[in-house]
């Protein structure tokens, strides 16, 4: 699908406000891609598609992981959580986007995953040091991905692990999963 | 067993230093024991115990984690947390310690779990603030303990993470569910 076509349909989706912050992850998710090596056309798709079921009723979100087969223990933890998988259902659904690549990218941009690919990494970290981002930490995280991905990626997910202990909010294991996941490349880099 | 017949065996196994914090994780354990409603000589005896394996050198920690079924994955995490496990398995085949209770306090002392018994929780803070520990953040957790036990340790793990997580160490996964659901059961109580 081509960037105008895609932009059209996610458009319909989100408010103005998300759609900006959208427009900024795409432009930070190319560069990220040019930078790391990963496929700048799928790192585009992704980053356009990926907030696509942000603005979804928290009802429909919970019937569609529980009629579709994702992970039911998502329901138990915050519903920020939902929009990542159900969109990945969504985009593939009602956007006809089949690329798994894309769809996995999609999927785990905001939980993360134990042993995430090279474009999951590239969305997931476009989205959190996008240009319209501002949170304590950011621009540490946005110096880092200048130069190492996983290491700007481990500390965009201690920050957030540490946010959410200090509001004593749940946290998804697959976000640990990650957090550990980045601790051993990161180590094993070291050691080369 | 009886108390000092218990205390007389775990001597041996310990340093004299270890021993001393031993006696003050008994102390504690039976103070907490009593007033939150724990089987006080279940806490004795589990405190007395708790890190009996805590000297074992690694390899033959790591061969008895392989022979007796416990979780494997333990071995992918820091060494630091297998005389836990390691240790419940040696209480009972060397010292004859047969109550499951007791077996899984002390199981469970270091990293923890979803949905701890009183008598769990009871032998890991224990473990965290008795009187010879001292480190970043103990004074706040002793204080609560005296009024909380749940908070206490919601206080105890989210040190803990947050310590982890600033040396950049490995999380075991374990950590988090012991944390999640204490979040959820203190948030119940708050709700009641």
């Amino acid at each position: 699908m081509e960037r105008e076509q895609a932009l059209l349909i996610v458009k319909r989706q989100l408010t103005e406000q998300r759609y900006e912050h959208t427009l900024g992850v795409v432009e930070t998710a190319v560069k990220l891609a040019k930078r790391y090596g990963a496929d700048v056309k799928k790192a585009e798709l992704a980053a356009i598609f990926h907030d696509y079921a942000k603005f979804r009723p928290v009802d429909e979100m919970k019937q569609l992981i529980l009629a579709h087969n994702m992970p039911n223990d998502l329901l138990a933890y915050n519903s920020e959580l939902w929009h990542a998988p159900v969109g990945a259902y969504l985009v593939q659904t009602e956007a006809g986007i089949d690329d798994p690549d894309v769809l996995d990218a999609i999927r785990y941009h905001t939980s993360g995953r134990a042993g995430m690919t090279l474009l999951e990494k590239t969305i997931y970290l476009a989205d959190y040091i996008e240009p319209g981002r501002k949170f304590p930490g950011v621009e540490e995280v946005r110096r880092l991905a200048e130069e190492d991905l996983n290491r700007a990626l481990l500390q965009a997910v201690q920050n957030t692990i540490t946010f959410l202990l200090g509001k004593r909010q749940l946290i998804y294991p697959d976000t640990i999963h990650m957090y550990n996941s980045l601790v051993r490349e990161v180590k094993g880099e070291m050691e080369r």
